[in-house]
């Protein structure tokens, strides 16, 4: 089933007879949601979002409706899981620059929670999306260490370090976001 | 920093001079978050409780604030992380029998779901903690399954099946709910 954003009406024949991904409307998080449940479907991974963690203010436990709450901020990663035996641990974030990721999307505690996945025998990455290119690329933890080691007081990552060093993840229809693709390539 | 429940007055003296951790008023979600929170601060494993997923109706993007929500059923389990390596994921519930526990507690996704995680060569199982006796048992996924296969159409675990084949944990001061004692005899 695909969805078209409700803003596409019949006369925008650009957008809608286009193949891209992107023109569906689909958000990063959308892509990696449905590419999860393809792997689950196909009983090749498990791998979740973990859902938005919220502090609850007020709360009707009769009618069990939550009646005031604010958003917290997650003290890991958005997703977790395992494959082939192996936890796996990301963070997921896009950009509308054309020519960098500023590192301020990224809270250093998630940061610092990927370093230790890494640490303790898991694989740990940031997937990085730049919706006005339409590409995505998978970046290790290692890389990300490595290119701040070297570039202090950098406050971005430039697409080149992500061509370079990254690894371009395809997208495309059935999964979005193939991303253990390259797991598979670098690690199995 | 130990927290007495508020309606414990002074002249209470059978509950406060007690050391048993159960009467510290802390539910068994406080003592494996407080046993989570121990584990990451030694660096010895990152396993944490996923957040409460909620179903959002009306929000004030204003003030971010939101004004109507649901609570969904959650996906698969409540705890997952990485230790030495493995992938962990467990549930943990508790009872208020003496005798047995009830299955209709857990929700058959989540059996399932804890099945594929111990195919897929994570380590998968039950944290059960019966209030009343101040007893808490890990019952890992296969016992689980081989107690159900044997014995068809039961609606309960009882106590003397997890004396038997579940391990007992004890329940100490810090951390309040060493699981990963037995994960490391077992495992490593």
């Amino acid at each position: 089933m695909i969805k078209y954003p409700s803003n596409i009406s019949s006369n925008n024949k650009e957008e809608t007879s286009s193949l891209s991904y992107k023109n569906r409307g689909l958000s990063l998080e959308s892509m990696i949601n449905d590419t999860n449940k393809f792997y689950v479907f196909h009983d090749k991974a498990l791998i979740y979002k973990k859902p938005t963690p919220i502090h609850i203010v007020k709360i009707d436990n009769k009618e069990k409706v939550i009646k005031e709450a604010f958003f917290e901020m997650p003290s890991t990663t958005d997703y977790n899981g395992i494959y082939k035996g192996k936890y796996i641990d990301f963070e997921a974030k896009e950009t509308k620059s054309k020519t960098s990721f500023t590192l301020s999307n990224i809270h250093p505690h998630q940061i610092k929670h990927l370093k230790k996945v890494k640490e303790m025998g898991g694989i740990a990455f940031l997937i990085i999306y730049f919706t006005l290119l339409d590409k995505a690329f998978l970046y290790f933890i290692d890389d990300y260490e490595n290119y701040f080691n070297k570039e202090n007081n950098k406050k971005s990552i430039p697409l080149e370090e992500l061509i370079k060093n990254g690894h371009e993840i395809k997208i495309s229809l059935f999964p979005p976001l193939d991303y253990l693709k390259i797991i598979d390539e670098l690690f199995f």
